[in-house]
């Protein structure tokens, strides 16, 4: 089997570590697999990098972010390799430009647009564990780039993609995906298997132990993604296209406490308003996320939103700059305190009264919804923040997601 | 004009450093120039990085070595490009593979073979100050080299005469080249010239500001080097390759207390003798300096010679070793507590009397000569590491070097 496996920092951060890490290679290896290893930065390396950097000039280019960030990959590679060389593995390092792995241009945020596989499958060849870089690359003008958050995990599926690996572990500090966040719900379980479309609803919930990109990755290549613990030998989740036909309607539940509302009230009732204030966010980068329109008294409309908390006094400034032109309302209302609490499930595309049982299940405790927003695999309510985990558990429990 | 500066790590151990060093550049770069740096890894980067190795793996292989201390000299360059960034330069920080520094395929000793200049012209073109990673190149398997001891010297003078620059300076903690160690020698003098000649017999005589392969480089291909404060803006010394007339008989005088004598008492007198005994040696890469042979007695002969202490316990094993086989003799001394006092001049080559007014001074003040060794422009004498600062001053004040 050709496997690639996803290390991330905390996983290498120190010698005791990194030799753990290579414990559990040389095991795959001896039983005769061929085996690739996408490492991240040491521990806080790549904080301490950047550290320095804004110590020496706040506005860096990015370009040269990326050329002092990318040392820290090529760091944890090559003591890995040793590690490795210790154990008796034979193992080679390599970073981006040693890889081909090519990218676009942009700097801090790039994307990949294509591997040359030569030089891993000949080291493969010769029975070596093959280390790469994670998180950066190479763009066409010959200079490193990085491939923003969660790069690392990005990496690992390109390569699965590109080697047409027969799987792509991702080890994380968690066995795998739970039904919740078991922190506040006692009664989570891990999943044995999750589908790509559930794996990117729990993501952009701020459950995800994957960064979407990611996910979205091994989706459009069908690589299979397993999620699992650096710390103990536990299964993992298998995240994959299709799962076991007897599946939950539901599975997992999953919240989201960096969350506020703003409502523009007493809009004038016209066509375009709409396009107009999200059009605005949008140019400012500012995700907004449930939408809820309604009519408003004397012919004028309202409309409420949910932002990232971290992005709300952005979108509210983005507004008072338009309110004397394009956005004439009444009133801007922000509300803080409030979070989405969601459910997601493959099943529930073919199966009704999902939503209506979520709801029931928040009555029951005397938990108020304040917004509604759904897709075909997710039914997501805005509450309090105060309720969330009395809410969690409610829905946890009805859907009996502990008793699977 | 085309200037290459190298920068040692010492000069960007901190953001203060970094930043003079910074400041510099401008200067030069707001005259007109172009502007290419080669940088070290900041102060003691690289030794960390090789304890953090040696901690994982006391015998890790050297391609792995290379591999993590090449990114050293990456954050150097990158954070350089932050700071004149912060100052309006605009610069652009270049590694190994963007350079495209082609070097031997010899792991952690590398040499460098051919550069690519098509990047570093157009980045200049663009009046860009170009930051290069010293140190470091890459090999036929694309693989990550460094180039020993001194290195970073070896990659501005190759860039020099790559780029057929007008000159290469390199920055040092002295102002210069001395006529002898300014700690032992009060009345030492800067040079404002030195042939590439002397330059190479004081590197050699463990005085040298300048590693020997930086000089020898320099003196192929007519680069002219010079040799300057990074602290103040002292004028430092030229090296190149004929200096004005009127110069004095002797350059400098320097001292190298990493010294022990061995004599090899009573070799059998046949030919080929002293060939076996130095080729023994120098298949274990033992480096002999001044050599003696004498009739010893009863038809026998003596050898004695020089080595770097810190050879010593090698070279007596190695021959010790060969004793009851190619290498007869009644027996092996050694000497330890000894020292090497040359004078270094290109003006001897066309003087007599020099080595003899040499000797003079060291009579004058008592110290007795254990062997004599010449070379067109030097003279060495080794004497009792004891006696070692009055012989430098006794020559020094002989040769007139405080008054030139």
């Amino acid at each position: 089997m050709l496997i690639v496996k996803k290390f991330g920092g905390t996983s290498v951060a120190d010698k005791e570590r990194i030799f753990n890490v290579a414990r559990r290679i040389e095991e795959d290896y001896k039983k005769g697999n061929e085996i690739v290893v996408v490492l991240s930065a040491m521990g806080k390396q790549t904080d301490i990098l950047i550290q320095m950097a804004k110590d020496i000039n706040p506005n860096a280019s990015k370009r040269e972010m990326d050329m002092l960030l990318t040392t820290g990959e090529q760091v944890s590679v090559a003591l890995m390799a040793m590690a490795l060389d210790a154990l008796g593995i034979p193992a080679v390092s390599l970073n981006a430009f040693q890889v081909a792995m090519h990218t676009t241009s942009v700097y801090s945020n790039a994307r990949i647009k294509r591997i040359d596989t030569d030089r891993i499958r000949n080291e493969l060849q010769n029975r070596r564990v093959v280390l790469v870089t994670g998180f950066q690359g190479v763009n066409k003008f010959d200079d490193y780039t990085t491939l923003g958050r969660g790069g690392s995990d990005t990496t690992a599926v390109a390569l699965a993609a590109a080697l047409h690996a027969d799987k792509c572990e991702i080890y994380t500090d968690v066995d795998g995906v739970y039904t919740a966040d078991p922190r506040m719900v006692k009664t989570a379980r891990k999943l044995n298997e999750i589908t790509y479309d559930e794996m990117l609803e729990l993501a952009s919930l701020g459950a995800g132990v994957l960064h979407n990109r990611s996910v979205e990755m091994a989706k459009k290549y069908g690589v299979q993604l397993v999620v699992r613990s650096s710390i103990n030998k536990t299964e993992g989740t298998v995240v994959k296209e299709v799962v076991n036909m007897e599946k939950m309607l539901v599975s997992g539940v999953a919240a989201d406490k960096n969350t506020a509302r703003i409502a523009v009230v007493g809009l004038e009732d016209q066509p375009g308003v709409a396009f107009k204030l999200f059009n605005h966010l949008a140019r400012h980068n500012i995700n907004v996320d449930i939408i809820l329109q309604s009519v408003g008294r004397d012919g004028t409309k309202d409309i409420s939103f949910t932002v990232k908390e971290d992005d709300l006094d952005e979108a509210v400034a983005t507004i008072e700059r338009h309110r004397q032109g394009s956005l004439k309302c009444q009133k801007v209302d922000v509300e803080k305190g409030v979070a989405k609490v969601s459910i997601v499930g493959a099943g529930m595309m073919s199966n009704t009264g999902v939503a209506a049982k979520m709801f029931e299940a928040l009555y029951d405790v005397g938990v108020n919804i304040k917004m509604i927003s759904t897709s075909e695999i997710r039914v997501t309510v805005l509450i309090d923040e105060a309720h969330v985990e009395k809410a969690m558990n409610a829905v946890h429990e009805k859907f009996l997601l502990s008793q699977m």
